[in-house]
């Protein structure tokens, strides 16, 4: 196969560079242009220094009046709200369009406009959109062209809780979801809450109760159990780089032995390249899933208080959104999807 | 009044290290004493570099055969079933004695025997230790001679938890600690969990389910409720030394205001030096605590799914074991409660 | 003795809440205002959460063409270029006053003025101002009212270098300085160069070959020398919130023992509270000295090499600025100069 | 051409982690067994649970008097002392052989004996064995069998030294390295130097004037220079997992331009893949090399002091360990240098 041309939107945030670093070493794309914008051509080693050696390319000034772009596929490193401007000119000539923001996330657009405050300027686009997070919608990745790559805390809450959504097991509004994020989950824009002196030795919860992710969360798990579910999240900013540990209590209905639940996570997740199941009393730690894609999920039922407790880990910056897009690419272009991985 | 003589048993670890620190700057008492299971006297600074200049105090060597301690008040920094051998014969001599492990926190021994795995040796003194809590036990407190200091988890747990109580507002099953704590809670001994690379650019859970802070969380809560309460106790490793932040879900069992739950924990801790109930929307951080004997409490009503979180904050080493332990000595002594902390 | 009222000017940075927690436990001193460029008064604890309870003072606006300041005592916790516009009226009011930043640190004011490019407004006054560096300026401090108190690369490097300055044992152009410093002395304000995730995990060299420390150093080395010494400088970016480790090396002209050079370190500093002169083959490490007022000096002679290697550590925070601002008080109004560090 | 099997004896440390980790991913080999001295098969998952679903492989227990290997390039990542045992039974079975210890590096086998004071027990092995830093000794590398792989610190020393070694420029005796390591370079084992509390927020120095890597930098940079040199070389332990900065001071001989020490420096490195001369007033930080085998230089000339100050760094656990070994043996393999870094 001819490689795949790559173009990367948005050039200068972690999950950019991130990106960028996958797609310098993967075997079926070339990665040719980078854009972001800007008044004039930039030097990537400038705003990454460690991608020295690696690669000539400029970033390319851009703005979505005038996209010209030679490429197979387009991923948008963008925020929410800016993503949507230049998605549309990208998918209607013919590209491959992947969204890392939150832009393209929702099937609910009304729900994706009250969360994010906004209204939203490509609905056509969106109905058009599939969620990029593979375990679950493989099969739709796989036949479409745009993809809105799932969130961070959404992919490592999603993926140990979407078992339990097809069973009657559990009472589906006693989701808890307590997560710890790395750092770079608050983006590179410096600020007095990225300071080093303010995260290190430090760890605080944030945004409690009112989380952009928890209607993301919400929605993907309702449509999976075909009811309203309401969760419980709460962010905490943890004095490391990267990694999300996300912490789960579920309330189960009735009786249940570990071992079955167990059974019931290992069928599931046969299959997944990317998903781990850990052993009985082992659980996740974010550093054994540091720089890869992989989602670690350990399962714990307390028989004394009949709650089960989840723990899951990922990469923010690699399952959380970089790796999870690019996973998602290798769907669409038929490769093998643990490509560059 | 004349300083009170203070002798400490166990030298060696992060408690003992930051007792003694407490104590050379109090301006109450006199550190006459420091002892171990030791061959010989050793230096207290090869042992502590940084309090070199600050004392020529020795560590000598003690066993529970041979005591004969010139002190008024003698605290235990020792591991627990290693405490109950030291405590009877200090008591018996007349001594204050303020134990930091978890020998003599428990009214109930038999729940102690069997979450420690071990009998207790010293049920008597038991009977009439008194738990080391003073914003909940004030009052006995000070008129006792033996104190079991609360334990590091349970403080932040408990002090969080204890003003709805003696409410009828929660399900008094549903309450979740998702607990984070520094790396000093795990000891100072060296060991593949503690190295500096498994900790760094990391997270994870532990003792899911059965970690032994849990029965000494709901002896406390249960007594003050009047019934027997069961909670879902979770604590974290997290990549900083010192430190605990508690986040904690109460279901409610029906509509209230956050005002009104508020206002329930600034009456409940008006009068405590050392509880801070943080204002609307503000949450704590380990480090704003850190070298202090705060406890941080934020309120969150989550009115969409009718649940409270919690959030505490305290120093594990402070107000989680040496300044706890002071707070106690100073009750008793009858001196200013915040002195030396 | 009645306490003295105190004010700070320049309330914000890293410094100023150092400098506002020594003051509020001093016990000679009522820390009565604190000011800072604003529009109208700012809650301190909204600043710095960490003091809430501590004190209930507010942060008024100032500017220097309207100052009517109630103090006895004032400390400038402002940039350089800043400060020499609020000293003068202070001084000229009969105040103490006590400056944080560079600008009246300099003997020769035009070093400062090529150093920091700048030309200074308060020539007069930088006249009478003393180097406030206790351990080498006591005397002057004494009966000064104008203290530059010194910067903290200077201190760690100054204080290990000066014993050497009055002997003929040393190549005194030889001298190199390799300073490793917290993210804390590179200030409050939010940079790409402090964000959590440039700075963890990594360390790097900056201004090497021209950081303005190095000015300041040689100054006061030449003064005691009375020779001019030239010295290499270079200080680094370390993942660590607070604290500066110096690793100096000195050529020899002769053979040397090193028990004869650590003599000369342990009179020198003999009868100084906040020198240590660690014992052969002992080093310091910041963690040792962090959260207090020490400079700890290691000493190792390497005959292999004639060379001399020095190493300190402070607290850039306090010994390196705000304990030593407070050491420089104290031995002004007379008291104990430990007091309150 | 077949892809090679790999065997790796000694697989438990963080080096031979690393090195597990390339060759899982290297498209020329086929790691195929993984051997320590142990009772039984151990899991190579309950060890590193990072690797879990990248490789079945268990580890097999193994001892110098019973070797039946089955590998075309074995790896050592063993103690010095230990490697020596293994090495020359797996050389006289015709296998390629890469040591990772200091066992085969020095040429002068009487200063490896007193520097690490043991007899050397595998001589003639030794004078077979060639450097493996392949910068320096590519050629030899390329027919040799049996690699002694450079140490961390000495590649972070010699790369920006040698280009010096065939000039006049400088005083050969005046170089002196300061280096900052991460924590993974004190090994796996737990200690009380490794414990988190005891390296996190804390920079020291340690072996001042004693490391053993002092005589093997000494001893090739001699080499290359035709006379004996000696160098001061002071090691840190720095608050993180990986890296080393090592900043080197050089006094120049007569005056240069930084230009003309630049144009030596890259035409030096013009053609290798892993070194990167940073540009004018760029240097390195570690965090720019992490989990990649570049060794980054940086150069600044002082004209003030005649001084040239250097400043390299690299991942010690890949370009210090087990990148470069991966290097050597790609070198020997004759397959693309790069491949799997």
């Amino acid at each position: 196969m001819e490689k795949k041309k790559i173009a990367v939107i948005g050039a200068k945030g972690f999950a950019a560079r991130e990106l960028i670093t996958i797609l310098l070493h993967h075997p079926d794309v070339d990665l040719l242009s980078l854009y972001d914008k800007l008044d004039k051509n930039e030097a990537l080693v400038s705003n990454f220094p460690e991608l020295r050696g690696l690669t000539d390319i400029a970033i390319q000034p851009i703005d979505p009046s005038n996209m010209n772009i030679d490429a197979d596929v387009v991923f948008l490193a963008l925020p929410h709200k800016v993503s949507q401007e230049y998605a549309p000119s990208c998918y209607n000539a013919g590209k491959i369009v992947i969204d890392l923001s939150a832009d393209f996330r929702f099937e609910n657009i009304d729900l994706y406009e009250k969360t994010y405050a906004i209204s939203h300027q490509a609905k056509d686009l969106n109905r058009k959109s599939v969620y990029g997070l593979p375990e679950l919608y493989r099969d739709k990745i796989k036949t479409s062209r745009m993809i809105g790559s799932a969130g961070c805390y959404p992919t490592s809450v999603i993926l140990p809780c979407a078992p339990l959504m097809s069973t009657d097991w559990i009472d589906f509004n006693s989701i808890i979801a307590d997560s710890k994020s790395g750092v770079s989950g608050a983006g590179r824009n410096p600020s007095p809450i990225t300071h080093y002196v303010s995260c290190n030795e430090s760890i605080r919860a944030y945004s409690i109760a009112g989380h952009r992710h928890t209607p993301e969360i919400e929605e993907k798990l309702s449509l999976r159990a075909g009811k309203n579910i309401r969760i419980q999240f709460t962010p905490h900013l943890t004095p490391m780089d990267r990694g999300i540990l996300s912490t789960i209590y579920v309330n189960l209905t009735s009786e249940k032995e570990e071992v079955d639940i167990r059974k019931l996570y290992e069928e599931f997740y046969r299959a997944e390249p990317f998903v781990r199941i850990l052993p009985e009393n082992q659980f996740p730690a974010t550093k054994h899933v540091s720089f890869t894609n992989f989602c670690d999920i350990g399962i714990k039922l307390d028989k004394r208080t009949n709650r089960l407790i989840l723990v899951s880990a990922i990469d923010n910056l690699v399952k959380g959104a970089s790796g999870q897009a690019v996973q998602c690419m290798n769907i669409i272009l038929g490769v093998n999807e643990t490509n560059g991985l």
